[in-house]
């Protein structure tokens, strides 16, 4: 439990200094001044007071009880003070300094004892290289940041600057603020998980921001994301998507193409409001935090001229926001308050009806908020600048409302935004609307960003939810005859399976696929020829040989007898010629597929969230289109529906320009295999279905390959 | 000429008004309270003198000569009294008055009404339904927004709305502002490439900033954008891309697949800086105005921490920007200055190395903007913040650094970008650098993105211009017997050609392809089958049949006697009993065409800028895929080259997976041939090459459609 930790009642100060520019001196000076409700312990053992606190020379020598150690000592230090600290039985400690596993194998050797101080000594760690953390429910300060404001966001950050970008922005808009800020550094103990946990379970915290570089402990955090995101919603900027971006995080991966596909799949998934643009992250989390979600996806815009509510409609609909047509009822209540000009249907232009008594705002968004078909109200202009642009008399209109907007959203449980041109003017009105919990901003985008997000957690709290799992179970759908064929390969020392051996191992758990045999002659190879009736296709077996056709090792189309001699000979020709050490087994002799829609399944192991698998268009398209779409493994049936529909060749599988489309059924199907597979044999690193043919009725997996792990048992404990 | 509208020496303000609410009292109060300095004369039949001006009965009253009326009266009034300002030789009115083409017929005639008394009376319009027009350069502010900023950018806009957003934000940012605004309203007389004609050749304006929801004289501006471009900046935002945001805007076309795509891709081919996001607008052109373009597309970050420079190195990356390696020497100079912890590679991340020291950071942006990698630097974190967050002092090395950032910019021609956490705070240095047009944005994201503009500008800038050209050569290159075809269909009165008159009108102008004949009895087509030698397909051929395969008027594979007959009867059987009354002309027999890579070209025209083309994978992955592009007509040589280039797929003309690759010189001639034949051809309202059968060498033109314009002589003369 984290809650000594964050909710410490008393804090010591390890490398306290009398020096104003030192850590140790500022996060004396900052818990007194925001007047952190529990004890403070400077220790340094040249001092006797400072700041007017008593000081100690060992935090072994302090009386009372000590909840949490904030360390500002060098890096080399830190193995010991964590011994003391365990002495006095301290439940965590913070450690700012940097200098470990960011500097390379060095700083990587002093972390690991650091963490092995910690685990004997039995202390949780926030860090190191850290800035700090913050309890803004009991002024508990530890970064020196000044005034952080206090509100209801729980802010979980991976880079400092970060954080105080974050807590400026809430400063300047004056409107929502934290309830903690946590910089995890190198989450060397304590990881974004528990962290998560912990703000799940407290009940100040309604949503949750996230600035994340990379992770190390993926599946749990999203099985812990998965949890919460169904109480409180979780905003997260994922950032070093980019080579360049990645360079600059330190990431010691190579690039690993779709890498950032991975992630973002796997974090929505688990219900989380992926955010890509930074200067959204804190207006979305703010809006998130305080207002209803949206019920039915569907907006409805107010304006008082053309040009903010034709922006307004263009961004929403980019951003998967519908906005309805109003009923009959609704057009003609709004008809007869408002002048002819007036546009009645959505976006609803005011047409100078708002100049004189702007009060008239409020009568329309009554209207507009009562019509069933609207699940919330987007006002876009100039409102709360009535009084400043126009006439000051009207800034009382528009003061009347503002409170009736607040009140409505209580009636109707259905949000109410607005986008103010003078949202960074003193008005009145618009801190009204504030005090409401109403966002207001003077950016189209923002506000429309605002209004897409809590029309996305709406949508994600209406979806399915009974089976979303993280866990996997391994081993417990592996067949004996399974285990044979790997821990055959393993015994030859392969960390490959031979085709026909994938193909065996797919049709084992149900897979329609020709397996085919391998051939050690040419005249065994006719035989299997005849057996099949029809053409076939000839190809290299050799545990030396991945890539067949590169070696001159694939033969399409064959049916003769001579042909099938003429065949077998020049494939073998071909695979000494490439390779004259081969361990050649024979000629995989297999019948030809029908042509069908070339699709493509793989699985593989993601360094941050363990297995995942791909499905997506095959052939030649895949690499031009690049339309495939990546699940963290297992996979529910309900969630095989949604793979198939998350391309955007699903519509081919429906059937166009009248054909009959393909068999969705089968195809769930196969993932679904895809997916039992992977856990029944987690020495399976790597697997390639590709193609697979789709049929209208059925179809085939045509080749298949399958890389072992070389450790197999190791990663599956790391999983 | 313009000259005397937009630079008027003398204003009549028809519709002046003692009342206080009133336009015609507002904008003489506006005036004298800026200090226009040129003549005012209140017009008023019934008052004696406003705001101590003597007053007119009539603008015909008025002694000295009267550039512009600015008209604040009803709708109605306007013809009476623009007859009045031609008596007064007025050179051009402003007409505030809604009530025109936006409500319907109605409107439009006395929209109409408008048009006609300004053409016989000479007087240019700006309007109606505008909110005015400014020239901050004499102070002729006709809008009643309250002091607008001045500065070097022309703004253009179709919503009052939008302009009152922008000249707040200029407002707001205290950095750059504008030379004119000018409300085109509903360009009943002036359109958008006069102003920007004006624009172009006004010395005192360096960046034009537009927002648009439609145009009229599409094409005339896209000439005169692109004469524009390379020498000032052009900055757009079209509105409307969605359906919710074309009703929104008023637009009365029906919803046009790819119309937004059509207008982008036409305004980026003119030069135009296309913004999508209004939030960018002002920033990306307050950027332009004042900054060097980046030469070579490649910027060095320069950060004091990890967050800022990872989020923006992905943002860069995702707008096409490079981040290119640091030279040896910069590094080690970079090295030689900052502490052991810091990064070298670019971003660069002082790590700690400015903390004591602002003014580091010129010493490091003096060795980045010498590298001849870098075109351009980026400073993000917390410059110009040192002084606030950390210690007073702090702030004279950031001013010093300022002043040096300005000095080097003008010494190495390349820009520098600063973002701040603390652009929104009173910093000196801040205003330092925006003193030397440096961009100061706490947005990463609006800071990213005013470097991509500058980097893209850049790139247009070097990009080849020699022969861009929105002129139609009409009938130039026609051929007599092409004409004839479309004659005689013209007589038939049909306006669609038959497939074998469009594939003939393509092969005359050198497209491949394979016209066949049109068989009027099973033994003539047998005849012409034996002729050809091979397969073949027939396909019904009827003026009245325009999509044959629904008709089942179309077989494949034809190659036996038996089966041309069988085919011939089944074919002309089929049609009849689809539509009893049609016309046949028999069957046309035409070789099959060798499979290949399917491509598609369309050519239509565009409402707003006449004939465009469109080029893209073809076959099923057209409608899934969508990798299409519009080019407008005519298209260069060179402007083939990118077209192809223009799709995803254009890798697959390269040749993928140790493919071949496809005949692309055929390809872009075919392009030129569709160029020419609309072109030549007025007539052609729309024309679709679908498939065309794309080889290693040559291409096949498979089918061919071609509808004509009905009325083809009044569609040539509107454009």
């Amino acid at each position: 439990m984290l809650d000594k930790v964050l909710n410490a009642r008393s804090v010591a100060i390890i490398g306290a200094s009398k020096s104003k520019t030192k850590r140790g001196y500022q996060a004396i000076k900052t818990l007194k001044a925001d007047g952190f409700e529990g004890e403070i312990y400077p220790v340094n053992p040249k001092e006797d007071m400072i700041l007017g606190i008593p000081c100690y020379k060992e935090v072994t020598d302090i009386e009372g009880p000590v909840d949490l150690a904030l360390i500002t000592t060098p890096a080399r230090t830190i193995p010991g003070i964590l011994r003391k600290c365990g002495e006095k039985k301290v439940a965590g400690a913070v450690i700012i300094a940097g200098g470990f596993r960011e500097l390379g194998d060095k700083g990587k050797e002093l972390e690991d004892a650091v963490i092995q101080a910690a685990r004997e000594t039995n202390v949780r760690l926030i860090g190191p290289n850290t800035s700090g953390m913050i309890n803004l429910k009991s002024n508990m300060n530890l970064v020196g940041i000044e005034n952080p404001p206090r509100g209801n966001i729980a802010l979980l950050c991976q880079s400092g600057n970060m954080a105080l970008t974050l807590i400026t922005e809430a400063t300047i808009r004056k409107h929502e603020g934290f309830t903690y800020y946590v910089g995890v550094g190198n989450e060397a103990d304590i990881k974004f998980h528990e962290y998560l946990a912990f703000f799940r379970n407290d009940p100040d915290t309604k949503a949750i921001l996230m600035y994340v570089e990379g992770m190390s402990q993926g599946r749990e955090f999203l099985q812990e994301a998965y949890k919460t995101s169904i109480e409180k919603p979780i905003i997260l900027l994922k950032s070093g998507r980019s080579a360049t971006g990645k360079r600059s995080a330190g990431s010691h991966t190579g690039s690993l193409a779709g890498m950032s596909q991975v992630a973002k799949a796997a974090y929505e998934r688990a219900g989380i409001i992926v955010i890509e643009n930074s200067d959204e992250l804190f207006p979305v989390a703010e809006t998130l935090s305080s207002q209803p979600p949206v019920k039915n996806n569907n907006i409805a815009i107010l304006a008082d001229g053309g040009g903010h509510a034709t922006i307004a409609a263009d961004l929403l609909s980019d951003y998967g926001v519908n906005m309805p047509e109003l009923s009959e009822k609704t057009k003609e209540k709004l008809g007869s308050i408002l002048p002819e000009a007036a546009s009645l249907v959505n976006p609803v232009d005011v047409a100078g009806g708002t100049d004189s008594d702007p009060s008239l705002f409020a009568d329309c968004a009554k209207i507009l908020m009562k019509d069933p078909n609207v699940g919330g109200l987007l006002v876009v202009g100039l409102f709360g600048g009535y009084g400043i642009r126009f006439e000051k008399s009207l800034a009382i209109g528009e003061e009347a409302a503002a409170h009736r907007f607040g009140a409505m959203i209580r009636k109707r449980h259905k949000p109410i935004f607005v986008h103010s041109l003078y949202a960074s003017h003193p008005s009145h009105a618009l801190d009204l609307l504030r005090h409401y919990d109403i966002p207001v901003h003077d950016s189209l985008d923002i506000s429309c960003k605002a209004v897409a997000s809590l029309c996305r957690y709406g949508r994600y709290l209406k979806s399915y939810h009974g089976i979303t799992n993280f866990e996997l179970n391994w081993r417990a759908k592996a067949k004996r005859e399974g285990i044979r064929i790997i821990e055959n390969a393993g015994k030859e020392g392969r960390t490959a399976l031979l085709e026909h051996e994938a193909k065996q191992l797919i049709q084992m758990h149900g897979a329609p696929t020709s397996v085919g045999g391998v051939a050690a002659s040419a005249e065994q190879a006719w035989k299997m020829v005849c057996q099949i009736k029809g053409k076939v296709v000839l190809k290299i077996a050799s545990p030396d040989i991945l890539h067949k056709s590169d070696a001159g090792g694939v033969l399409l189309n064959i049916e003769t007898k001579a042909d099938v001699k003429k065949g077998f000979q020049q494939i073998m020709k071909n695979a000494r010629a490439f390779n004259p050490d081969a361990d050649i087994r024979g000629v995989l002799v297999a019948p030809m597929a029908r042509p069908g829609l070339e699709v493509i399944i793989g699985t593989k192991i993601d360094e941050q969230f363990g297995p995942v698998i791909m499905y997506g268009l095959g052939g030649i398209m895949v690499e031009i289109m690049k339309d495939v779409t990546f699940w963290v493994l297992p996979v529910s049936s309900a969630s095989c529906k949604k793979i198939l529909e998350d391309t955007r060749s699903s519509v081919l599988l429906d059937g166009v320009r009248g054909q009959k489309g393909y068999d969705k059924k089968s195809m769930r199907k196969l993932i679904s295999i895809c997916s039992e597979l992977v856990e029944a044999y987690p020495e399976i690193e790597e697997m390639d279905l590709n193609p697979v043919m789709l049929y209208e009725e059925g179809l085939d997996v045509v080749d298949a390959r399958i890389i072992l792990k070389k450790n197999p048992e190791q990663v599956v404990k790391k999983l």
